[in-house]
């Protein structure tokens, strides 16, 4: 299986959007992004003559023409913290909260992938799930099986999504029959997944190794320790999960009484470095935060999961103005979608709950400042995520020089006479936005934000290689 | 067009579930419900023998069977408030609140419904998308042109969307283009619309007229007296907004300066009656409270869109522990998706963040008190909002005697090779909901209550009448 699956020169005619700042999404409504045989940019245009681009550019004359029609091409999402292996529990957690929400749905779930049949069902599905939904890079946690851990590498390579695949490590504080047997087994274990995810993609093109300590309860220090030095050794990303919830602050406060934070007990175990993803990260202290810049590591803000388990609201704002990269992450399944465009919407509302400050306060009392807005929310899906995983040199947005991750986005436009048998489009596939023809380019695009949904994404491309099409997509 | 649609004897065979009280689900694996040629049910089974339930009732044995696979039957949804010609604008409200919204986005929109053309195409795309969703009741605003509201009630009449609709009455504060001339010109074309609805529908058994003050910033004194005077000497049902917002709630101190409160300007209008549905109603007094359970009037929970415009969080654990009756309302175009379903997940986010209390609180200082369970927030999309609508008789619910409004659900099953392809279904048809075979009766609900949506429902029905269906359905 290789890593560089050679495509096809392509030149992906029409409408794109992209986010080229924090605050800043361009949408080009004549463009024209030309794709070399390494699925890399070569060119861009944004007021393009369909019939005269070919011959403009040299060497494009044979080139495939791929158009999208109502709608745009849009960067591939972003996913920088999901679990892969607690995918058919997603929508399962009534209401529970963090700790008692992991005794009663993830470990039992996780602990059965010592089955490989049951592994490869589930990955199998979960990687086509995102995908569907447009992401083309993706930060998984499996679980402590080494092999079925190095299966979803196999899965994330043959359907060439871009991921980060780790073997979660958990020696303390987890269910007898589910925790790693010595820290000797996690640090070794670790090194096995490493070596192997190397062994397939030698470059980390596609997928790359990434160390997952649970988070710190479920590890003791020597095992920490162990996955730091093995993080530098070895140069590899590292994942774990920070300040999620304030009963669990509480735990790693017992626990690591000597640390002067959660976030401490990190640095002290040399965990913090540029290349660690902290997910969550919703109740830092101000000397935490500057800890996390100071280290360089990134954050992952997962807001759907925050919400469904009660966490708290991240305040992202805050975060971004103080110079912190984040992301989005799905966290599958404390979050209840695989999609990063519900992410992002997610991510609209907690910064909304931020602003209003409390349940009861509105307009008059709004801290405005902190409400993201639809181009932010967007950024940190693409852009930010792609900072995050260590990839901003290659992809989140579209230039010449980077790598085309691409998803085709197509609205639904409604018939003069209205959809009078509800239909939409044969069977629902057109999707849940109706265009009517009047929208502004900018309105479409906040009514796919808004409303859009796997439906609306027909096709996705990883380094110019499709990876997923329904039927609407024509190419 | 007759309100009363013959329909064909049968018997719904297979699982269903439905709320039988407030925070009780009853989930029936091995069901059946007889509805005969009036859309009335007949009988219910909970242990059906598949081969006998015809023989067991007399009058049966000729009776049509409709069964669902991986899935279930459950009652029509009910939306208690939503602004059919806002359609279009689902989506945009960027970073808005109610005041600058309505100048922004509503009015222009409205205003335009004066031509029919415009009004039919989005009225029947409206009325087929609320079905498509498993919304079997709804109440609608339409805007302040006579034609266009009597237009949307003949589109749900011939679709069978039972359906409350309101001309909007405005006379004051709203722009020149967009407003009554006078008091006696809206309450003339209100009394214009009741009358039309009336000869459509005499009984009223699916469309109902109901007198529609935009809200009080919009309507003078005068006015609302006028409207007032004719709910009654009509006997008509009344939908306005309430407190929704704080800046909204300063202006109609300012306004109406003798009003004890914003509720009380509608009570001194005789506008609180029994029939009268108050959206929004969040950020009400405890006096308010009281002066609403007192009329006994009934409230619409819209936290789609108070999230959205960032209005704030009704308190509705409170609201309901004090005896008001409560459903939900998509509230389109400030909400931002015509589908109860998701408006229920809104519902169970809002009561989580009045659970937080604030945004950095979380699991150790929770009131879980504030949470609302997932059979609660469906008994609000249900049997709630039945009561808000004046039907809690006929539906909401399976009961012998109740008309059949039934969506049939079905969920998507994953093969034992996980989805390879990532088409689920004949191009996601078979819509966001995994199942792995492994899930129970009540885990199959909980998936479907946190990431369905309209693929899952194949099928709905009101009064016996299929009034929606897709591929998916099969008799």
């Amino acid at each position: 299986m290789a890593a560089s699956v050679p495509v096809e020169k392509t030149i992906y005619l029409g409408a794109f959007a992209h986010c080229v700042a924090l605050a800043e999404l361009e949408i080009v409504e004549k463009g024209a992004i030309g794709v070399d045989e390494h699925g890399v940019i070569g060119f861009i245009e944004k007021e393009v003559d369909v019939e005269d681009v070919r011959k403009r550019h040299e060497g494009w004359n044979d080139a495939k023409v791929v158009s999208v029609k109502d709608g745009f091409f849009f960067p591939g999402f972003i996913d920088t913290h999901t679990h892969a292996p607690q995918h058919p529990n997603t929508g399962l957690f009534g209401k529970t909260t963090l700790l008692d929400w992991l005794d009663k749905y993830t470990f039992p779930m996780e602990s059965s992938f010592s089955s490989l049949d049951k592994a490869s069902r589930i990955y199998t599905n979960f990687v086509s799930r995102t995908l569907s939904h447009g992401t083309t890079t993706c930060a998984y946690y499996a679980t402590r099986h080494v092999e079925a851990t190095n299966l979803l590498a196999d899965i994330c390579l043959a359907r060439g999504q871009r991921a980060l695949v780790g073997r979660v490590c958990m020696d303390t504080l987890s269910p007898e029959y589910y925790r790693d047997e010595s820290v000797e087994s996690a640090v070794r274990d670790s090194k096995a997944c490493i070596d192997y995810v190397r062994s397939i993609d030698a470059e980390g093109s596609i997928v790359r190794p990434i160390i997952t300590p649970r988070f710190a309860p479920s590890c003791t220090a020597p095992c920490l320790a162990g996955l730091g030095k093995l993080a530098h050794e070895a140069d590899a990303f590292v994942q774990t999960h920070v300040s999620e919830n304030t009963s669990e602050i509480a735990l790693v406060e017992e626990l690591f009484p000597d640390s002067k934070s959660y976030t401490h007990v990190y640095d002290e175990a040399s965990l913090l470095t540029p290349k660690t993803i902290l997910a969550h990260a919703i109740h830092l202290s101000t000397e935490e935060r500057k800890l996390v810049k100071e280290r360089g590591s990134k954050i992952s803000h997962c807001p759907a999961s925050n919400t469904a388990l009660t966490s708290g609201c991240c305040p992202v704002r805050e975060l971004l103005d103080e110079g912190i990269t984040i992301g989005l992450g799905t966290d599958v399944s404390g979050g209840f979608s695989p999609s990063i465009l519900e992410e992002a919407r997610h991510a609209i509302w907690t910064s909304r709950f931020v602003a209003m400050g409390t349940p009861a306060a509105a307009a008059s009392s709004l801290n405005n400042a902190a409400k993201l807005s639809t181009a932010e929310a967007l950024y940190l899906a693409t852009r930010g995520g792609a900072a995050v995983v260590g990839l901003e040199d290659k992809v989140g947005g579209f230039e010449v020089g980077k790598e085309f991750d691409a998803q085709m986005i197509r609205l639904g436009s409604v018939p003069e006479e209205g959809d009078k048998e509800g239909v939409f489009g044969e069977d629902g596939a057109g999707g849940p936005v109706d265009l009517f023809g009047f929208e502004s380019a900018e309105e479409k695009l906040e009514k796919w934000m808004y409303s859009g949904d796997d439906r609306n994404c027909v096709a996705v491309w990883v380094r110019g290689r499709l990876v997923h099409k329904t039927t609407r997509y024509t190419a």
